[in-house]
């Protein structure tokens, strides 16, 4: 860390000023420029506040050369994890560490019919994962708020028929019993800060699907990443799926560029979802593509019977058919 | 709320979706343009999912005229909304339809002395509330996470020893019960879209101060505070405090456009937290002025008795001085 | 173009007011809603004046359907555009309809050996077209501002030494002299909206290479396009380089979706600059498949031969064998 | 400039760094963290680009202390620059150093009787700059692009008729001459970074009022200015015009801190222009006032005598009569 003093500090000030810095644990070197002194703070600084430094009146500015989350970074932990996750089939489905992980299926549980076909369907095209959301955040009061409590069932039943294990949102951590054979927990896009939430799911055993805020930086996915590490719970996959920009031709606006990054900076596997992120479901097959090319562990894709009867996003969801045909494509670049 | 068919489709499939539409409670106006055709549906669309539409495999596009919002609409609701808090002076603090209420404090209760010290100044100085966080949303699971559940009583014997009414920030349901004495319980902005929260906050009582999301839009915070009134509560107060954009010279960018536009479109009174928008202390009194010459019912503004020993956001507090000087200035444009 | 009329005017004053827009050569759809009218215009409305209507005292909203540009829309030109650019070898390169075109070279010609070495290592690695800039568009006027005039007779040595066809920038219509033996020219981000310039190129027969304003939507780059062709010049290719976001782990952030919805929008052939998207070259080589597979008709990336030694964007250029690797992959990308 | 050199880099290899570092005629102190080295360089830095450095193999991170601007840094030049200009009526006209400046007026010149009936409206409002455009950037090729040639005679009228300065855009440095009598040229915020342009008036010694571009940043703008400075023409006045994010009620999003902001940058004096920020003439008083309350030294406000019948940006102009109540407010703020 980095401290530039205000131009005009006496030396004596600044000396005083390092000394107490030096009281928090760290080494100081000081070093006088011409129109100012910059203070260098060696050691593990992770845990000073950079907010409590900046408001201090001798500082001008403060400048990380660490970053400041520490389990996630693949610089203390240089080998990519790999998540397992065991199917009620008894096939252990892998995402990392060259394992290609591919969750399909609905936004929302709808009924049992729907559920089910929709998880034959992603089953025979490939998925390794059945997605289906029970509880579901939407912008507006009035509109459809996911079935409930009344889903998981449903999506279980469909889980054991087909043999795949099963990934669905958490918004309230009450419902953790509900989700007690929920093989993945996803927590979405909005809750990505939900402290509260992130923090409990700390002390839960199960495999985390964490969701990229519309407006967090890589960097702040990678804190809420480290909130679930330092809770004890490093099941962790990450997903990209748009920030929100001026571009409004697609809902959010993929950030590509999140793939090679998170795998540069941290050793958890790193998934897509193309789907939230153009909502139209004509585009999601290139950025799927581009997912994978890019380097992406996995994808996640929406993916329902029947689009047009669909109660909450069929816009953005691919028919059987048109996943199928996405699966082919995806197995041919990943031999690549 | 308008939809544009596709290109091509044959009148009768377009009539027939038509006649489908008129069966969910809206009347249906056919218009054939020289490519395509235009249907305007008349009624009550608030309940139709435009998601849902747009998946359709006849429509192209779907544009709402109506607003989405109802009860927070001002077309609705022309009269502006007052929040009225009885403070334990017995004197009333009133926000909105002409009456400016100014909230200060420190960002988080850290002790007795800091709490009771930051009350009476910004009393001395003019503020009609007392706000002091404690429990404090935190990007890093390293930083100080606020003094919590101990943090409370402090603030209620700042209230007491003041007389001033008190905001602070409610991040987990289930610590209702302990901010039984906390006259307005605020929704940080990273909790706007936290649907389960504001559907609990709908059932409750008390007023609500709402923060502005960091990638929300206007229309979204009006939906969020759609699901409070929805829910039964609609004492309510809107806070703008910055978007986050591109520029970075500031933490946030101040999207003072919002206050004119919140208030033309919703009756519900609306104030600044200039503080978290620019996330430095100098600039607080500019952007404080500028919010009530845009119209503002009031600000939100950090102070703090001594910013540079402040465990959380110094930077951004004010002195009690400055805080008073503020007051001044405020007061004279008031009088305009 | 859909009118929705302001609650509350009279029928007879919507009715003179279509009769009014009927004059300006289109046919009007009048419809009467629960709470406001609202007008169909059909017929060619590209040169209806969406910002006039706006202010007209009975308008409340105006939403155009019909897309405002028309002759790069795919949907009156719905076969694909090829470029083809003859190089001094006399080999055809060919851009769009299938045909990957890979551009690259150094960010700026800094001397004979450099930039023709560059030639020669992106030829021998498979590149189609060789790069480089004479004149640069800095943010700093202390910065280094390419070597002007006198860059382009080695940039044209080069590519007589190479048989590559060249790419170079153009900054000022008056320079256009100087570019007679450059076969395409760019017009960088930053000129997109250079208006001046366009209709000047419009006039130019020559390719034009378009690329993305930062802060241009993807309507915004086709009305640019647009400008050229109405101009008489229709030998465009487009090109994504990033769009400026909040995300700062990239210089700005890659637009991949903008790949497929210009694809989708327009005939004219799509191309990605991951250099300047990223910023940083060990990711370019990520960006570079994504693009790839997302569908772009290829690629522009900068090659150094000694990326250190570079006196501008040197940060982002990939070595000649970092090249030549990426070259084999994008090639077994282009089978698939 | 502070350089963290990559962990692992020998003593030796870095020793040698700084050596070649110092004969760019900087000093360089070495300190040695405890996993990695940090250079400060210390002197003018301002000719050492960072982008070269950031490319170099032992190089992690750059990170500036000082701002590479130098002549529009309020560091180097601590007084307030006020623009003087003189009106034909003989009257000096000032904006900056305590002097509110208000230029306002129609979009564009569309004839005789319009813009000298707004030169009139404007003047007697108490308006100080008539501002009125002969070319327009227009985003599309088929919207009005102004009158070109033939407004500026026109705009010239209604000066000598009303006395006041004229303020008018110039798209092409070709069209200096017909600027002659135009006492203040309006650079767009399309163009902010056409440094083709920004050189060429460099040399010009007309006052130039710098718009700010929508993806620009505070310090982009304020290296335009240093283009227009190191060219020997420092009659700058800095125009806010809002940013592209986002939100989209507004047309863009006015950045009222940049406001503050620039005042403590620079020693230039800096205006807002609601009528561009908002798109919707509504909304110009509130942000007009917010502008000025925040420090301002001007605002720029579309005037049209007749809003409904303008060619260009009606929907964002006020009436004459919605100006003279504005100023009246604008006048009353100012006293405080």
């Amino acid at each position: 860390m980095i401290i530039a003093v205000k131009r005009g500090t006496p030396e004596q000030e600044t000396r005083q000023f390092a000394a107490e810095l030096e009281q928090k644990g760290v080494r100081v070197h000081y070093s006088q420029g011409a129109s100012q002194a910059v203070l260098g703070l060696v050691g593990d600084t992770t845990s000073i506040d950079e907010e409590a430094l900046r408001a201090h009146h001798l500082v001008e500015k403060v400048i990380r050369v660490q970053e400041p989350y520490k389990q996630a970074n693949r610089l203390f932990h240089p080998e990519d994890t790999c998540i397992e996750v065991l199917g009620p089939d008894g096939t252990a489905r892998l995402v990392g560490a060259g394992h290609i992980g591919i969750i399909a299926g609905p936004c929302s549980v709808e009924s049992p019919a729907q559920i089910t076909a929709a998880a034959h369907a992603v089953k025979d095209a490939g998925a390794g994962f059945l997605r289906g959301g029970a509880f579901k955040p939407r912008t507006s009061p009035y509109s459809f708020q996911g079935i409930g409590g009344d889903g998981l069932p449903l999506l279980l039943e469909a889980k054991r028929a087909s043999g795949l294990p099963v990934v669905s949102e958490l918004m309230d951590i009450h419902h953790l019993d509900l989700f007690r054979e929920v093989d993945v927990i996803q927590i979405g896009a909005r809750n990505m800060q939900n402290f509260t939430l992130l923090k409990e799911l700390g002390r839960c055993g199960k495999p985390v699907l964490l969701k990229r805020g519309l407006a967090s930086t890589i960097k702040e996915l990678l804190m809420a990443a480290e909130y679930l590490i330092a809770g004890g719970n490093s099941r962790i996959i990450l997903c990209e799926r748009g920030i929100r920009t001026f571009e409004n031709y697609t809902r959010n606006t993929l950030d590509i560029a999140a793939v090679p990054a998170l795998k540069k900076e941290t050793h958890l596997p790193v998934v897509v979802d193309p789907s939230h992120a153009a909502g139209i479901s004509w585009m999601v097959p290139a950025l799927a593509k581009a997912a994978i090319a890019a380097g992406a562990d996995g994808v996640m894709v929406e993916v329902h019977p029947n689009p047009e009867a669909a109660l909450c996003d069929g816009e953005q969801s691919l028919t059987p058919d048109a996943f199928r045909a996405l699966m082919g494509d995806l197995r041919r670049l990943k031999e690549l």
